[in-house]
């Protein structure tokens, strides 16, 4: 793979040389298109409607567990607000999903040095018993370590896995914090553990646990399963330099199999090429601990922002454009496949697709995953964004993991990239709240979105051309 | 009172313009205790023993709230761990307190925008009835607002302040912002409420709120009080911004009209000026959301760390140096009146008093307040720590909560003051944990208390000569 776009690169290289016809001259935006793409892009700076659409969303409806009833109350808020906005053909797909929720949740350090932890359960924990277990912790620096560990070495014991996450700006240090959490209780498990503990995924010094889920069948997991905050993990560790640490971990939950759940979608109808769609996605629902105000009310406030903002235009465009908040990610990605279900016999028509789901920082880069052949349209999104201080990035465009289904299909995507290093001083926290929005980022996002998305829907550009390039990742 | 100041500073400058025998030239240090002055702060710059001294504190004990039994716990930790140091005399004296504790606290908004708000219940908050009370919110921008509503205007309802609380260095913020919590419950009674909220006195942006005592007599205030995150206090008004909201309000409390507390004293016993004392303090009760490492954990561990530093000199101090950790302060300075009961026979032996209880933050200032003959010593005081990045305050210095009631019994007191910028951050929130002391700040702290500590024991001056020329505030 590596090899073809290497290839590649000498080819668009010696056709600018030699002055052959190049691909960029083959993609040259008119002079309509690049005017209306402009004044897009000036709207977009001034954007209101979809940093509106956030503060309501998070304010009217705050938390919105996926399979929960503020799941569903959002699906309610959000098909009032996107008709009230005049979209075409809003609806909700329902599906249902494996549901889990946490009733209660303590731990608390018991003997000598007697104290609280603050801690949060992990999606899809299972329960302990009413009042709390009470086990001995055994401390691991990496989840590697406690699959190290010999065989029945931890029975009637609780895991502590103490692996920390490192800031990064595209949020690569998430990938790597984040198997620890799906992975601890069944690695627990498997030595004999009776409840798994880690050190919060996440980046901010606070006593803030942050959540999100772990490896499961259906709605549970292995084991209880909770993250401690930072300094709780700190704390842990200074008492276990000390000697044997005894804790009482008390974890209620509540599940079902099968829960009600949706994905809203809304259009801007398009004109001749109205059965072609080009795809822009958020998902709708959020962890409960904040009001998922970056994760992803922000995502949702983006597209929907700058899908009105074309859906304004005087003419349609040409393309529908198809706005999908999409339910349930948080909880296993049930919307996204969903979607590739109720919509597998026209994913040719998807002529791209693109998700905002990493908060509401600064588009730094643009990357794309074409066809070999539709590398030009990549170049010309790419000059358009420059003004607004994205820079290029390659054609190895993951999309993000609502649209990575999609993307395995064939769609051609885009990432346009968010500047993620402070995002996880917030995601899966009580405070992923309204006010950690920097408005003028935001907008800067509407306006990129506003400009490729216009620009996918009025070219009528097909973006396969050949097979997309790359496997990309999530 | 300034206007005495003002003269005395005439005086002072004619006395260096004409070279008349100036205060300065009266108070020079002799060179044996310059010398050893200077090694001190040398040896407190690397100091170990302080620091560990808050690690231990906070991490085997953890939150210890005034007349509880993790107050009486940390009443036997320190003990251990001051005879381990091998100080002098080292005791409790105890006393008893009014206590209170929470044992349950949430709110949530109910109908239509139903979502949990972040709260904690303020010190002295009234129960409600299990299961909460539901009513109606009425919101006030500042407490002088709600006093001025109509008389049973409130009926029925919960009372909102949302007045912010701004950074300042000297921590001054915080006297303005916390009338409104001291104050609320009494004002919102007054007009019929059945319950106030507070947006909550601190200085950070995240879900975490900050409790703090009411007015109370006894334990208990006038209704149920809460404060809420400064993130949720936002999410309350923009929600009231919409319509009415009201709130189900659930707080549940134990509380006792006598529990044990104590003062944990440690001395360094004086030679040929034994019977004469400086006193140096901090409180060793914390609130029980965070392990009050900053508040006051810090302090003692300033305070200890500056006194051993002088206990391990090749010889006694003149004068003796009491180490106070002063029980309940948070819960309304019972430690330092119980103080100035048990000593009230001896206040005029104590010939200076000091209080660390602002964080770790770098001392920025010294301020003294001494007799206006005694001025010089105070000058001679400065010179020694300017090197420390100190600047010279007035002779206006309040001391300390703790020993507020000694200053206005005429001892003489000097308040080396924190940069308290980032202190509200965390003061009184669960973030409140040793992660926040930086190490470095902190050793300057023990520097400036074993110098002028040291400069007061050794030299024999007298900081009273005439009485002490203001009083300064707390």
């Amino acid at each position: 793979m590596r090899q073809i776009r290497h290839i590649a690169g000498i080819l668009a290289g010696m056709a600018i040389l030699v002055g052959a016809p190049s691909f960029a001259q083959d993609a040259d935006l008119s002079p309509e298109i690049a005017a209306t793409t402009d004044q897009l892009i000036a709207d977009a700076l001034l954007d209101e409607v979809g940093l509106q659409f956030v503060e309501d969303l998070t304010t009217e409806v705050g938390a919105r567990l996926g399979g929960s009833p503020d799941e569903a109350r959002a699906r309610v808020w959000a098909m009032n607000a996107l008709k009230e906005l005049n979209f075409d053909r809003t609806r909700v797909e329902d599906f249902t999903i494996p549901y889990w929720a946490r009733t209660r949740e303590s731990a608390r350090v018991i003997g000598a040095n007697a104290q609280d932890l603050v801690i949060t359960a992990l999606g899809g924990s299972r329960a302990t018993p009413e009042g709390g277990l009470e086990a001995d912790i055994v401390r691991f620096e990496t989840l590697s370590d406690l699959k190290a560990a010999d065989a029945d070495s931890l029975a009637g014991k609780i895991a502590f896995i103490d692996e920390r996450m490192y800031k990064t700006q595209d949020g690569s240090g998430y990938g790597l914090a984040v198997r620890k959490r799906g992975g601890c209780a069944n690695a627990a498990a498997e030595k004999g553990a009776v409840a798994c503990l880690i050190r919060s995924v996440g980046t901010q010094p606070h006593r803030m646990p942050h959540t999100g889920g772990m490896f499961r069948e259906g709605a549970l997991g292995a084991l209880p399963a909770a993250a401690l905050s930072g300094p709780d993990a700190d704390q842990l560790t200074r008492l276990l330099d000390r000697g044997p640490v005894r804790v009482n971990l008390d974890i209620g939950v509540e599940y079902a199999d099968a829960a009600p759940s949706g994905n809203v979608i809304a259009e801007v109808e398009g004109s001749d090429l109205e059965d072609e769609i080009i795809l822009i996605g958020c998902h709708l629902d959020s962890w409960d601990l904040g009001t998922g105000a970056l994760d992803d009310g922000a995502g949702c406030g983006i597209v929907v922002g700058a899908a009105k903002l074309i859906a304004d235009l005087p003419e349609k465009p040409r393309r529908t454009i198809r706005v999908v908040l999409y339910g349930s990610e948080e909880v296993g990605l049930f919307g996204a496949n969903a979607y590739a279900r109720q919509h597998g016999d026209d994913l040719d028509k998807h002529m791209l697709a693109a998700e905002s789901d990493f908060g509401a920082g600064r588009i730094w880069r643009f990357q794309t995953n074409f066809g070999e052949a539709a590398i030009s349209y990549a170049d010309v999104m790419k000059q358009v964004l420059t003004p607004l201080g994205v820079s290029e990035g390659d054609n190895a465009a993951g999309g993000g993991p609502d649209i990575g289904v999609l993307r395995r299909a064939g769609v051609p995507v885009v990432t346009p990239a968010q500047d993620g290093r402070d995002y996880f001083d917030y995601h899966h926290t009580p405070d992923d709240t309204f006010d950690k929005i920097d408005p003028e980022a935001f907008r800067q996002n509407v306006a990129v979105y506003a400009a490729f998305t216009y620009i996918a829907a009025q070219t009528g550009w097909d973006f396969r051309k050949s097979e997309p390039t790359s496997m990309g990742s999530d």
